[in-house]
């Protein structure tokens, strides 16, 4: 009897303890985020908190550049009306004016370098031939953390769609030598589609093509 | 007596079952992971399997294109003795030749398109003004999935630098219209630098510039 008792504590004890051992929720991993973005082009119009943006734009500026240059520049609308006037017409504007931030991705054409080998030349402003490539890298990043985040965001077409970029441009006051590459509306996604497979083997040339 | 066996059993097994709950390992985030990539420029010269290149060419395949045209191609040389012939030259050739495979991020630079609300006219070739900016997603994104995997790259320059890209085009039969935009070497790292904290908080401009 009293081993029937000691064994009844043994298998209950072992079940409550068990009971407390709650599978830990991990944070989806970077290839789930990366296969599982798609783009998100209906919000539900609430607002992105300042937080949750500088999350992004910190993204943004963790990809790598030519040169360590980091040539973007961000210009980020959040005032609803000014959404409006800025992205609201055309024919898609409602992915801008129910999104709740607006990031324009933007990169500065030029650099300062020294002459190659002449560490004392003073530097001079030249051509940075690869700024496009570098805000591009940004702006997938600002699209996976909106993804990690759960929010929704698009990536839509600037440079070097000049009918686009200009009155962008000149309605945001962004200089001369800085260009807008993308116009990425951000918000709480209000639809939910399947992420396309574009997986294509045929896209692979292995050793040579 | 009974009752002190009975608690030092109760004991032992709440001590041998909580052992068996060990905290579930969670893989990095995704945001992590973002955070946490650098450039690796010194491979062990380990080759990297044909599993894990699919993986990070998955990731590739998986970033935003304009129109859906994903224009990128790819050419993966693992075969060291033609990654040496290709890639072996130059001052900085040891990321290339420690490397256990070299990726060679390709755009397409034309598509094919029907001309506008013209649903039945056959299809004609015209250049793809974003292909670049494709491309550079999904070489980010092939960045990102080589640091989830634990392995190194390194976004090195291609395209518009012809003169790096005219010979690498040549030796790998990379056809006209076909355009390299950046070398990736991947390996196992043989170095652990600490990520650039690239956070400017004057590259934001809110609101207007």
């Amino acid at each position: 009897m009293k081993q029937i008792s000691l064994f009844v504590v043994l298998v209950a004890t072992l079940l409550i303890s068990g009971c407390n051992c709650k599978p830990q929720e991990c944070p989806a991993s970077a290839l789930d985020v990366i296969m599982s973005r798609t783009s998100i082009r209906n919000f539900t119009g609430d607002p992105v908190s300042k937080e949750q943006l500088e999350v992004l734009l910190k993204a943004g500026m963790a990809a790598p550049t030519a040169m360590n240059v980091q040539p973007w520049r961000f210009v980020v609308v959040t005032d609803k009306d000014k959404i409006a006037e800025v992205f609201g017409a055309g024919p898609r504007s409602g992915m801008f004016t129910t999104a709740g931030a607006v990031i324009v991705v933007c990169g500065q054409t030029t650099m300062m370098m020294r002459p190659f080998g002449q560490p004392d030349a003073p530097e001079t402003e030249v051509p940075n031939k690869f700024w496009f490539e570098d805000c591009s890298a940004a702006a997938e990043n600002i699209l996976l953390a909106a993804t990690a985040e759960g929010l929704g965001a698009v990536w839509t077409a600037g440079y070097p769609a000049e009918e686009r970029i200009a009155p962008i441009a000149a309605a945001l006051g962004i200089p001369a030598g800085v260009v807008p590459l993308c116009i990425i509306p951000v918000g709480i996604p209000a639809e939910n589609p399947t992420p396309k497979d574009k997986w294509k083997p045929e896209n692979i040339h292995w050793e040579q093509w």
